[in-house]
């Protein structure tokens, strides 16, 4: 973390502020990794965790372990999606297996995700004071989904600037995501690097005991470990 | 309401498909004029309320009652705000009372409000297959709220554009504002052309018995009916 002072003699002090980010922290790999590399960063973070309505609840308690590894903020904020529509949200819809990674967009797309994660992170950060908001987003290896994207997270920086007191008062919330132009592999190796406890991690579309190792989530997981010639320490 | 099909002969009825809007519903003078304008361009309506906590129920029992007057659907989702920090949330905060409309942003401003809002109706609009979000937001009889101007509007129209599947299939969500340039007294002219039911709204930021006349809600209101010449139909 940013150092909160500088002492310049026995009497005086100097408090430099200290940098704060507001992290979406789902429980899965990419998310922790993100939450260390903000901390790499030298940001005070505080993660933010969302039950909507999925259909287990095991990445929300990967979730709150990861946080207190750290020693830093987690808020588990609730709400209901407005309608279902995604077989992530509705137990009525099966979870695709061994889906061909093609550009159609699977049912597991839940519709506006990352546009209400982010205005709900928009929020905590204008009332924080933060300067950033970590996402783990990434658009290599990934189901598709356009939310992810970095092109719409630019965009959605640029809305902030124009709706939030925080422009007005010119200063600036930025929408970071380290891992977006990487791959699984990469990813893997910097949670490595930073120390980011992987085997804490549940990256499974499923909430059953073991991960399912057919949905989109478990099988990018299983090719970035294999790329990586790396073990899955969650395994 | 745009009709459902047209009959082309006795044995064959094309079926047109009902446009579909999200209306942001708060239970205010402005959201309530708003769905009535949807309604009018022939959109099949869906109001959308939130519970975030709010110093004041009020406003919600004025939009159930709205939407009901129209005979069209109305969901009420819930959520808790990351944080307080508004006077409109934290009641340990006061309302500014007969505050002189300057630029400052006044202490009811919520953070990133209308993003969560517009973010959720997304949601609902993309899996509902709305083309649509109607919302009240004005930028001429404000508290100078930056999420209520056209700019801002325009911007998170386009940050959906990057980021929903909707968009990946070549529809478009549309961000209406039909009263962002108006001002008071024409807006409650417009309410009284489409037959808007303002007796039933409320716009005061307190929760009492009666509107308390010296919230900068109260007070646009009063402002536009006297420059409308009109009698407000809730006092």
């Amino acid at each position: 973390m940013v150092k909160a002072g500088i002492r310049i003699n026995k009497h005086t002090k100097v408090k430099l502020k200290t940098k704060k980010a507001v992290v979406l922290l789902s429980g899965g790999l990419d998310s922790a990794v993100t939450l260390y590399a903000a901390k790499r960063k030298g940001y005070k973070v505080y993660s933010l965790t969302f039950d909507y309505g999925q259909r287990h609840k095991k990445e929300i308690i990967a979730a709150k372990k990861i946080a207190r590894l750290t020693k830093s903020a987690w808020r588990l904020l609730k709400f209901t999606m407005p309608r279902k529509g995604s077989s992530l949200i509705d137990r009525k819809l099966s979870i695709p297996k061994n889906r061909a990674f093609d550009k159609k967009i699977p049912t597991t797309y839940v519709p506006s995700r990352n546009i209400i994660f982010l205005s709900l992170a928009a929020s905590y950060a204008e009332s924080l004071g933060a300067e950033a908001i970590f996402i783990g987003a990434n658009e290599i290896d990934f189901s598709g989904y356009p939310d992810c994207r970095l092109k719409f997270l630019k965009s959605f920086e640029r809305t902030l600037k124009l709706g939030t007191k925080t422009a007005v008062l010119g200063k600036k919330i930025t929408i970071c995501a380290p891992l977006v132009k990487k791959n699984k592999a990469q990813i893997i190796k910097l949670a490595a690097k930073l120390g980011a406890p992987l085997e804490h991690t549940w990256s499974c579309y499923q909430g059953k005991g073991a991960p399912c190792c057919v949905c989109d989530s478990c099988r990018l997981r299983q090719q970035g470990f294999k790329m990586a010639k790396m073990e899955d320490p969650a395994l």
